[in-house]
């Protein structure tokens, strides 16, 4: 597709400088534009590409001023960033369009579905599974038994939910995810371990992004709980019954084991670990590679394992690189104590 | 399915406390009772929600007395945790009782299996693979060519098997994992890496259960090996020729490298990273996020990175977290000291 | 099939010293040799084994000067074990040699393929997508339109390839991995978080391994970048625009972030994480569990979170280990000292 630069400018509300005719038909960054291409300049870190980037359209902040002529139309909006977002996303929409049912699926007859929904190839709908309005289900998914999946939520390739889960609106799952297998249960019993039997469910609710290969496991009972807004990263595991509250967006490769409850608007770095059965507030922010043993109170800032206010941690580290020389020091503070005392008794 | 409260304490051999012909048709938690659901108290930090759950019925241990009215039904039984765990797994085990052959699948012609298996739409098996009585293979599981499968084995959705590796009786193997995938070998070769091919394969015996998206490596040559009644969490990273003793338990996102031996009974934590080559006794417990760099006597408990005693570990960091403080102590007995000096010189 | 010793020193330009006709169907360890079964020894360590393997066949360096006698056919080789690694190679090209298209699979009309492909049951090929000579496609792949796969590249069952990324030749991508799912990329607004579209994607160059269940995100405009020769290993996560140079080597379950450029022929160690938009320089080495907040310079060797140099960490973490006593020192010291003062105000 192609788009002119006051077609575009339209879509942004924004004003054209330069040629309003000319084309672009895709988007790339403003250090490797090219003739056709659009691109945005928010960083003002950047500013130095606009005066000989090969892009045909540059999206601009209203308030900026060029010291060199720039050869490219510029369209100038409120905000560059937000409007570029906005376009990859306009882009996006386009690109994934897809609609209809491939063969061959396995969609159960007992299964409901709204209308203009995507099932690919070889996907797999269960039992009374009921997927809302445009819902898209790429191939290779299986939707277990009895799940809900709601109004404009995307599965891409291999997803796999167990029976009972419950999917909210405009939700994004990434390839690989696994949503509902058995919580890790097992109770020692003479030697050997009996499992304990998982028969709670997943609820995820609306406009949650899960990420590639995570595991979120269903609870023993009742349900493991993933709230409005949360985004997780690829590769993190979630464990049965935790609770992970509105917005909290948590980076990759971490896991929180079982019953812990998270509040919202947390940010967790990548690699961090949770113990089970603890509560972290709202607001908390933990480093990457913390590790968390004991509950957090709100807007905590935590680093380490076991994790300690950020500032507490920074500062014992550096003495840490340097206990070699603190030993050092020690040893001959006693040297010389034990001298002194020696020429005291002489 | 609805349940009587006496039907369910003949099923446990417990004595009924109240309406033994209340019904039940699911189980809650006590905090969640509702009209029509069984629930159990255990645990006395719970006893509180037994005088006001609306569960119709409660499975209580035999000693336990009430200091209030009970309204809902009670079911003695000699361990109430245990019981509820039987009711659990009666429940799982009807909730999963498929059986048949769905279409479309792939079952090479050279392939054997047992009667009243599970073969989901979308489902591969390879040549000369032998499916033991009652498997179950959900849909986009992928058994390569040769693979035995032992009674009464369950592969959820989309596991994947590479050919010549062997699965014991009673496993359960959680979607996404892989096993038999090549171990991480390669030799420098002028510069480049030279791969070093894995021709060996995985065994799992009996009774283990692997997590979701777990990858367990094939041998360079001989076998991995996961020993009787293992239990592996999710996203569990175990290499090439390594071996996992009978009943140790490894929790979610720890990993294992190559050619090391882990003895039986551990209790491994979440995120532990374990070298190659090492020997790990039996009974050996490591706390999550450790580094094991070296081979661990039976028995030893560990923490850290590198580990090490795990009392050790935790009086070390309750230091570490005053040692600027510590440092400023020394500076200070330092200035002191040269004071003293000065004063002596004087 | 079976081999005799003569045509396997002609496979590998070595000399028979025994039995030349004996013949052998299978590899093995050489403490786990059998009648049947070619071996190799390569390292000093194991030499013991072989006056007492089982072997018919065993492959050595043509310095090796037995101790006692051989009762095992020799092949006296230059490199013992790069012989050996050749077999394996040999015997594995063999083992996977498939090709054909298995049905049912999805091939859209519009992608094209070279010859002797292999396409699995259940995999599925999008639009426009061109896959080169030899591709094997395994069961229940995915691979997105306009994809393209070079010759003789591997997917195994399940690996998830979004649309518009590229493969080079002759790679080998393992089951479960994720190529191509969305950068994790969201902006505040309002309380919430904005989706940020990512509309770029992965080029993986030639020669590149990839293990199970390890993902590699899109970029948010432009590219993800895995150079020529990488090998990864498994449960790795790459993050949106990150770039791996040629070469270089990643251990299972680390984690990179955004942006992130690494150089060439690095070895960076398991569970490592490597915070997003910084640099680090060629022939870097990065111990096991260690965490990179800032940039590297070429050659480097890091160990601890953050990381610092190696040496300087390992000695830090001997007197970690001592804190207690430390502490314990200053206590006496200052004591002491307030003893000493004492006396003096006296």
């Amino acid at each position: 597709m192609e788009f002119t630069a006051r077609q575009i400018a339209e879509l942004l509300q924004g004003t054209v400088e330069g040629d309003s005719e000319v084309k672009v038909s895709r988007l790339s960054k403003i250090e490797e534009g090219e003739p056709g291409s659009l691109t945005f300049l928010a960083n003002p870190a950047y500013t130095a590409y606009i005066y000989n980037t090969k892009a045909s359209l540059v999206i601009v902040n209203a308030d900026f001023i060029p010291d060199e002529a720039v050869s490219s139309t510029m369209i100038r909006v409120e905000n560059a960033y937000q409007s570029f977002a906005k376009l990859l996303e306009v882009y996006n929409t386009i690109q994934r369009n897809k609609v209809g049912i491939e063969q061959p699926s396995f969609l159960d007859p007992t299964a409901k579905h709204g209308t203009d929904i995507y099932l690919g190839a070889f996907a797999y709908i269960g039992k009374n599974v009921v997927l809302g309005e445009r819902v898209k289900i790429y191939p290779n998914c299986y939707v277990g038994d009895n799940c809900i999946i709601g109004d404009d939520t995307t599965l891409f390739p291999g997803v796999k939910i167990y029976s009972d889960c419950v999917i909210g609106k405009s939700c994004t799952i990434h390839a690989g995810a696994i949503i509902g297998a058995d919580g890790f249960g097992f109770q020692p019993s003479g030697g050997n371990y009996q499992k304990v039997a998982q028969i709670g469910n997943v609820i995820i609710e609306d406009s949650v992004e899960i990420g590639a290969n995570t595991s979120i496991d269903r609870a023993t009972l009742g349900s493991t709980k993933i709230c409005k807004g949360v985004k997780l990263d690829n590769l993190i595991q979630i464990a049965h019954n935790v609770e992970v509250g509105e917005n909290t967006v948590i980076a990759a490769q971490t896991g929180v084991a079982g019953s812990t409850k998270i509040g919202a608007n947390c940010m967790i770095g990548g690699q961090v670990g949770i113990v089970g059965h603890i509560t972290i507030g709202d607001e908390v922010k933990i480093a990457a590679q913390s590790g968390i043993g004991s509950s957090i109170a709100k807007g905590e800032i935590l680093q380490g394992s076991p994790a300690i206010p950020i500032g507490e941690y920074k500062r014992a580290y550096v003495v840490f690189r340097k206990l070699p020389d603190l030993e050092k020091r020690t040893q001959e503070i006693q040297k010389h104590l034990s001298n002194l005392r020696g020429t005291a008794t002489t």
